[in-house]
């Protein structure tokens, strides 16, 4: 008789299933993945960080696109709306959110999938809310390993929608690979002004709400911000944001929305800025990884952990000067 | 005869006495203090960090501005004349440069004397070149405890000029007041663009080079940039960035650009958000040393230095997920 096969441990067969099924497209299994990777137990994030290496050939696939606008410029209409013509001509669709004000407010964005009721009953969607994992770092990071899940589970467009709430844009336009932002029309002195930090990472503008009676002052706005736009230097000499104007409850020029996105990535990876682009996200995100887990362990330390307030106070109040403070706590560090 | 007084340590006595020669306005204590600050050597950085917390509270009380423009603008000829003006009203002025390039290129900004003839040669006038210390978060640390040095020595204006290279422009807007961008004349197709990222952090612009012939070209260049910002949401809704013309050369308009500032520090003052701002970029200055000498003891780690840049290649090639290179990382440094 033969010795038994020596056991494999239940962690890898775990993982190896897991991956399976996910890779077979599996949303239970896509759903029950993105939980073990939101979790803050330590097991469960070696777990979800093994699965996550497991399948990495399988992701990188899609289209990651960023959303963002202000409250009541229609992005769940327009998410919604995008989708629904995203699967219909035969991909599949996953709507992540990076909502830092989770934590706090007790709700989320797309935490009522009613807001997507087109993409809530399609079967080539997967709605998923925000993470409510406390800082803007921690809910980012569980954004961006969902969307590799997705990618594995086949999802060949993500949308990761954000408030613009803190630095929660920047976030955002740090894992994706084309940053929309939507405005509301209106011309003239009610012209919505645009948020200066967002001219640094929009690849494009579109106007929303141009149907019916507002068009006019959709295309008005937009005349005024092209205009604006055509006085600052571009962020990428190869791509100049365009301005457009649709209508995501009327579904139109949403398809036109989306030809400007499939022309950049062409153009971007003819060029070889795309893989460029995502490849130094990947490198920032662990570095910033890395930078809050020691900082972490610099606020967790039982060596400085008591001063270290004392001492942010003190130099607050200017009472301590801020190298000074730093040397007595590389000091306690033994740094 | 009574004991001999115990000898007070060298260190002690050498730094009581530079920041008593500090604060007599003695010009060459405040470059030898400088040049302690620049310094690598341990010893000496102790020494720079004990005389700055000697002199802390004989600091805080300049104007602290922040110049940047690209080469050609006229920033040294316009420093210069502003520096010329407010020597001449009674004004002790300090120029300092944060350069990050001036490393690689063995040069510096201000690194010519004779750039500024004027105040090279003004008895209340202060000159110092960038210190070519590396990295930008190590040159502007060296050019902030140096802004404090010449406060302490009583120089009541403190121009930083830097070029915008990297993210100078930022590192400097978070250690002074107010942050002028000077721009070139020109309207039409010939208009300079402005770099978004300017936008953010820009209090007021000022198209230089208007006089004689080029007056027309710099007010017309001016009211394009208007145009434009007026479509940008105020990044402090008490403080619109003006737009202005001014000639550094001409000397025109010079006392205009300095009343917005003296404007600009009089209201932010009664708001309470001067003082505000500055807490805030002590606090956050604080941090950034913090982060940046944590991440320097984990780059020299033993344990982890030959393995972060394996892992930092293999997560650019997409070979191993962010996280789990983390995890790997924050194994050896048992975090």
């Amino acid at each position: 008789m033969a010795d038994p096969a020596p056991a494999k441990p239940m962690d890898g067969t775990d993982i190896d299933a897991m991956a399976e099924r996910l890779r077979a497209g599996d949303r239970a299994a896509l759903a029950r993945a993105i939980t073990l990777v939101e979790s803050r137990r330590q097991d469960h994030q070696q777990r979800a960080h093994a699965l996550l290496q497991a399948v990495l050939p399988d992701t990188g696939k899609a289209f990651r696109v960023g959303i963002t606008g202000v409250p009541g410029v229609g992005k769940s209409t327009t998410i919604d709306m995008l989708g629904a013509n995203l699967t219909a001509a035969g991909r599949k669709v996953a709507v992540l959110a990076v909502d830092p004000s989770s934590t706090r407010s007790g709700g989320s964005i797309l935490g009522d999938k009613t807001r997507m009721a087109r993409l809530a009953v399609d079967p080539d969607a997967f709605i998923r809310p925000s993470p409510s994992a406390g800082t803007l770092g921690g809910v980012a990071a569980k954004t961006r390993e969902s969307m590799l899940l997705c990618e594995a589970a086949g999802f060949d467009v993500v949308l990761v929608e954000t408030v613009g709430i803190g630095q929660s844009e920047t976030a955002v336009s740090e894992m994706v690979d084309f940053f929309l932002v939507l405005m509301l029309p209106g011309a003239g002195d009610e012209l919505q002004g645009i948020k200066k930090g967002i001219l640094e990472i929009a690849d494009m503008i579109a106007v929303n709400k141009a149907d019916g009676e507002g068009r006019k002052r959709a295309e008005a706005a937009a005349a005024d911000y092209r205009a604006a736009l055509n006085i600052l230097a571009p962020r990428d000499p190869n791509w100049t944001p365009p301005v457009i104007t649709v209508s995501g409850r009327a579904n139109e020029n949403l398809d036109g929305l989306w030809q400007q996105i499939e022309t950049h990535r062409e153009k971007m990876t003819r060029l070889g800025t795309f893989q460029d682009r995502r490849r130094t996200q990947q490198v920032s995100w662990m570095w910033s990884m890395l930078e809050d887990r020691m900082m972490a362990s610099l606020k967790n330390n039982p060596a400085t952990a008591e001063r270290l307030p004392e001492l942010e106070k003190a130099v607050r109040e200017g009472k301590v000067s801020a190298s000074f403070a730093v040397d007595e706590i590389s000091g306690l560090m033994k740094l």
